[in-house]
């Protein structure tokens, strides 16, 4: 059986969480303890050297380290329900809006955060090297973030999900992007009525209650 | 016949180019002169209202507007040779790896440009909405730059192909960044000599002489 390493707290593990519970793929869950540093034990260290979650072991010993191994990994061995789209006009459709949702919604809201929290001082980036935080970097993420939600709201106007009149791994990373934005303390408002109309239709998945 | 929208000097287009010669798809190219901001004519504008190149037209009368749809669109359209690898592991490897070098490489040079340029003042993001240069983010970028040649050379110290034993789209997108990089004077130098071994290998490929 696959394991997926995971914290139950992080926007980027809730990303893999959910795409393996839309695919009923079965799996165990390892959670590591991000809060007490847990990722950069010695133990865990041993299972994945970048020190990061998601993690997804398989059965065959592959280790997957990030989403966008995790995403086509995934949908490569188990293609059904698709998440990535099937046709060429659809899959393009969906890799266009996932790389939007993630630059400008998921990217500009991780901006705010890591350039502001003050448990984050020269973590201004993932990765292994130090940056320094940027103040008006944290400013210009939660202008981005707005940005993100109001366009969001304008393209669902009309549509029940954000590409290829399909569910697709572009609202998985929507939803988390969203939610994650609370931790800026931006959320959608009365300006938002399809982003809200949208994260309702969402809410009903139980794939998004994990 | 798809036509490219394309501009012979800038990286962005580079890519879908160099995809589209590698697949051997035949294509018609109109040259879009983004010095002279052709880009924002009314003419483009009724081509592709977001302004932006490249742009791929299909024979069908699809639009597709960045390099994410345009890669997934031709690797579904147009499967041999693969550009995002066969086996679920190669595409998770391959997919790993072009999202790495996207971030770690083609946005932090972009960081950089945009945020130092006199040329692009308010500019430092592409999009609609108008960001006004941080000279702290463009000092962050040539630095971020730096850390994924380091990076990139060790990585490729035993390798011919950045994924999965093979040619593919993480190659392509690696030698755009690498040649992008030196709008901001950043070369590879005698301290990466895996990466100037790979670029030179690279540089046999005709497509990337376009």
């Amino acid at each position: 059986m696959m394991t997926l390493y995971d914290c139950s707290t992080a926007p980027s593990p809730r990303r893999a969480r959910i795409m393996l519970a839309e695919k009923g793929i079965a799996h165990e869950t390892v959670q590591v303890d991000l809060r007490n540093k847990e990722q950069m034990s010695e133990s865990f260290r041993a299972i994945n050297p970048h020190c990061t979650v998601p993690a997804l072991h398989t059965e065959d010993g592959l280790l997957l380290t990030d989403n966008a191994a995790i995403a086509a990994y995934l949908e490569a061995r188990f293609p059904e329900p698709p998440l990535l789209g099937v046709t060429p006009a659809d899959k393009a459709e969906i890799a266009s809006w996932h790389w939007r949702v993630e630059f400008e919604g998921f990217l500009a809201v991780g901006e705010a955060l890591r350039n502001s929290s003050p448990g984050m001082v020269n973590r201004a980036l993932p990765g292994p090297h130090d940056y320094a935080q940027i103040p008006a970097l944290a400013e210009r993420g939660l202008l981005r973030t707005q940005h993100f939600f109001d366009m969001l709201n304008q393209h669902l106007a009309n549509k029940t999900y954000i590409a290829a009149n399909q569910f697709s791994v572009a609202d998985i990373t929507a939803v988390v992007a969203v939610d994650f934005a609370r931790i800026v303390k931006i959320k959608p408002t009365d300006q938002h009525p399809h982003l809200l109309r949208w994260r309702e239709t969402m809410a009903q998945r139980p794939s998004f209650s994990l």
